[in-house]
């Protein structure tokens, strides 16, 4: 029998797999069972998509451009516009997700043994992205204490070697909510800038930030315009997760190219999934008032509650839709376990991600 | 200016692009260019399928399975059974289009630097996958003169090295047509047995055999259970290739864990295209009936012209809905040019692709 290779080894498996037994279980024992363990809103997807995929009037589904509808391309540049980001379509590519834009960019951009400075804890399937990539994952450690705010420069430059070839951050942050100020993203950019580094952005949750907090994106830092890549994805923003579809974005002429050919290779990005974000860029502001309101009351009444139990602590993130909490226990995953194996409040329980899954060294998310 | 990666640079361009903008001159000097250099058929989408996405009842477009819904996958468990091919819904993942499952395969099977044996002339993105995956295409040469037939088993053994981890085939191929024998494919059997290959089997065009020929599936042989991968796609059985739904299919358990965890980064495939495809299952068998007698209708008058001209040889092709011709002619891209750029009868010319792009060494394609 021929073997597999050292990256399908290396690939992580789910940080949360190991506890869909578990909750499977449960839910036969008849308890309900909450789920704050995935990215998956329950927030209704805006019916102006919805829409646009029931009246579709195609008779032949077919390929679309390599880089995605030149259509959607240029509403998308003109939504970045309001948001402060100044793009072209032409700097645009079109991707199944945020997902596939990771991972063409980290090919594109990545020699096998590079490294990428990433803050942690980070959204795990970076991780998953860098070893299809062959690159190495750096942790910069952000500390609750901080509220896990952006480490200071010395902790990146102890970092950086000859291989250090990339940033990624994520802003609004999975899995901490944090949400880097101008301040925090001049720093970046200095120290992109000084090494002549990538700096990845994934800001696939620009859309939620609270308390009156505005968004600074990666794009509007001046002088590293060859170094930035956006990362973006409707999959949040109109909760519309399975539509499959985000971006690359990036103003550095020889990269877009270089992308657009990975992006030949696989043909195109799905039409109907096209169809329903270029639908939904004609959302009603409405929809994320309403959003926004909703998902501040939620984080309000669980980060409140957190903190008011002693032992307890959580940072009041202030965007997209996560939080990180401190617990009193020995170990998170045996936690998330007995939740879903041992404990239910009025017939209750809650699914949760254990930090472990979020650090380079999952000792590091114990607690 | 940070730079691009080797493999980036490796990453061939699509063989089609650099005729594009000859295509788009002489559409604008009023010429009709017909289509011949691409898979994308003309031909009508199933309505089942259309209608399915139209009929939509969903107010929350979810992430799906990383392995593509359950229905799904048993449906099409289904459907191979009708096709003589046996496999289980937990033998299947569904991929964005059959390019996702070569990709993921190729990186689950092979490290960098092994080689893969595929018969050429073969499908031009086979180069791309293999790039992003660092794995080395070794050609064995199929002939004009014979029909484009596999080669003789001494013709692989002469090819096979310590790096040797697989073999791909495409049957029916892209691009010569040719449709493979029982014979042929149990050759295929005794060598992928004799050195533990991996058999990657692309049979996207199954549905497409003329003449009476039947269609022997890679999935069929018996005694290389664990080696061989079947990569299939709705895109060209239904002519839906935009709505990017393949599928990943091996009874290789570790090979399907490993395959499953890259399918796990990227989440799920498109939730819209897994709808149309699982109505599509329910497309009535006249449908194929009608669109076969097309295509033939189409090879013929195609075959048959290209033959009647003195010195051109074309081979029926018993599958798919591609020909590959030898011209009189000194290259290929300058004659493929040129029908763009200088011909044109009764207001018309046609683009093609040169053969260059299906060859690992460009000038083998050129006549």
């Amino acid at each position: 029998m021929p073997t597999i290779s050292t990256k399908a080894r290396l690939m992580p498996a789910s940080p949360i797999r190991k506890l869909v037994p578990y909750a499977e279980a449960a839910k036969k024992r008849g308890i309900q069972v909450i789920h704050l363990n995935i990215g998956q809103p329950d927030i209704a997807t805006p019916v102006v998509a919805l829409d646009a995929i029931r009246h579709l009037d195609r008779t032949v589904i077919e390929y679309s451009h390599s880089a995605g509808f030149e259509s959607y391309r240029i509403g998308l540049a003109a939504y970045y516009a309001q948001h402060g980001i100044t793009v072209g379509p032409e700097e645009i590519i079109i991707t199944n997700g945020g997902s596939e834009a990771l991972l063409f960019g980290m090919m594109a951009c990545f020699e096998p043994g590079d490294e990428v400075i990433i803050p942690e804890p980070y959204y795990a399937n970076y991780n998953s992205f860098a070893v299809a990539a062959g690159v190495t994952v750096v942790p910069v450690r952000c500390r609750i204490d901080d509220g896990f705010a952006l480490p200071p420069v010395s902790a990146f430059e102890a970092l950086i070697t000859p291989r250090t070839k990339g940033i990624l951050i994520c802003n609004p942050g999975n899995p901490t909510g944090y949400l880097y100020s101008k301040g925090e993203l001049e720093t970046l950019r200095s120290i992109v800038s000084e090494h002549d580094l990538y700096l990845f952005a994934d800001e696939v949750y620009r859309e939620f930030c609270y308390d009156g907090a505005t968004h600074v994106s990666a794009m509007t830092l001046s002088g590293i315009e060859a170094n930035t890549i956006l990362v973006d994805s409707v999959s949040k923003r109109y909760s519309m997760c399975g539509v499959r579809v985000g971006a690359f974005i990036t103003r550095n002429k020889e990269l877009y190219a270089a992308v657009l050919k990975f992006a030949q290779a696989r043909l195109s990005p799905p039409t109907f999934g096209q169809i329903a974000s270029e639908a939904a860029l004609r959302t009603p502001k409405a929809y994320f008032d309403s959003v926004t309101a909703e998902y501040v009351q939620r984080r309000n009444i669980l980060v409140d509650g957190l903190n008011s139990i002693e032992g307890v602590r959580c940072p009041k993130p202030k965007g997209a839709f996560y939080c990180v909490a401190e617990l009193p226990i020995d170990d998170s995953d045996v936690f998330c376990q007995w939740l879903l194996e041992s404990f239910s409040h009025e017939g209750r329980t809650v699914m949760m991600a254990p930090a472990t899954g979020f650090y380079a060294d999952p000792a590091t998310g114990r607690k």
